[in-house]
């Protein structure tokens, strides 16, 4: 109802509409916000992550992304009284989805290496695919008050914390090398956020990235023996 | 004059000044911009870089940088007529330096190892003493338009393809093991950029952060036997 009636102020057609529609959901192909409530609410959120991620949580207005999607500014209000409720949901979902993921990935595996090989795999793919709302959030997140901001540094702290383990758990079991646990988790943490130079016009797809990165940190973490290797 | 000028305006007295002056010029430990005359120049782009490492370059107003100085927004317009030409000129500096610090850094150095550890080396505690230009630069950069963008990415570039070269150099020496040379270019100058969490306040000294990313990059590209190695 919200659609028609902004359609009819705005005098476009359904069919225009439509389309922006499918260019919105491409920004987030794994459909992080399917099950937001009503409509409106959803597409809104897909719009803002394309503006974060462009240009930039400052630069974006909220006028941009309504009109992004026929809509007037204040139709936006209505679901999010404020640009930082847009960039706080976003961030939200974005990080605790990324928690999720790590915990799918190590679920039934066993193993160091086999569990930082998942870890790395989910992590670099979601990154590719997700580069939008990645790039939304990491570049923008600092910029939440700090009410906004203390869940989503829980969450990114549990996401750190989860790697953090798993490299320690690795050095204990003498399957990774004697190392400085925590800088090597911030490296792989920093490897695996491809999204601020991933393109998907780029020569490699996010699976081969996947195996470039899994290759790349196993040896960081000596985890194989590498070839020809003349030391 | 400037100075003494806009001070009669604020009503502040020089020792605030000379107070405010100095804090800026912790900004930059290594002095990024002290060949910029005038004075009251230098002391602006020692302003920005704080102002847009800190909310961010489409946050930043000029009144805001020009307050942290004691002057009139005119007095900044006077120096540097837009915002992006702020960021413009601590981009530029900030590049041309780190392109100059790699060449430096590999000068007089012989063999792969040694010039990749130097590099880490020269690139770690860049991004560490350096953070708030590298945070101002890296998260802002991007902002600016084509014609100002274009020389930033041509140094850039040129940083890029010196690491590459690198890489390759000792892949083909036999040094590094084979691997995708453009996955760990890439992964290497993420690696290195600590900017984005690191603080003086933290565990790590700068030499020291250095030493791990460097034990930590070697390995990635196997150069050295890594101790323990069960595989």
């Amino acid at each position: 109802m919200a659609i028609r009636r902004e359609l009819a102020k705005t005098g476009r057609t359904p069919s225009s509409r439509r389309k922006s529609r499918e260019a919105l959901e491409a920004l987030s192909p794994r459909r992080l916000f399917d099950n937001i409530e009503p409509d409106n609410a959803r597409l809104i959120l897909l719009a803002a992550i394309g503006v974060f991620a462009g240009r930039g949580y400052h630069a974006a207005t909220t006028r941009e992304i309504a009109s992004a999607l026929d809509l007037s500014p204040a139709a936006v209000y209505s679901h999010f009284p404020t640009k930082a409720d847009l960039l706080f949901e976003v961030s939200l979902r974005g990080n605790a989805e990324i928690v999720r993921l790590l915990k799918v990935a190590v679920a039934d595996v066993e193993g160091p290496v086999e569990r930082i090989t998942a870890i790395v795999r989910a992590s670099v793919l979601w990154h590719a695919e997700e580069h939008i709302s990645a790039n939304a959030i990491n570049s923008n997140f600092r910029f939440l008050n700090e009410e906004q901001l203390a869940p989503i540094m829980k969450l990114r702290r549990e996401a750190t914390a989860m790697v953090q383990s798993e490299i320690k758990r690795g050095v204990k079991a003498g399957v990774f090398r004697q190392l400085d646990v925590k800088g090597a988790t911030i490296a792989l943490l920093r490897m695996v956020d491809i999204a601020p130079w991933y393109s998907e016009t780029g020569p490699m797809t996010p699976e081969r990235l996947a195996e470039v990165y899994i290759d790349l940190i196993l040896h960081m973490l000596s985890a194989n023996s590498p070839p020809g290797n003349p030391a």
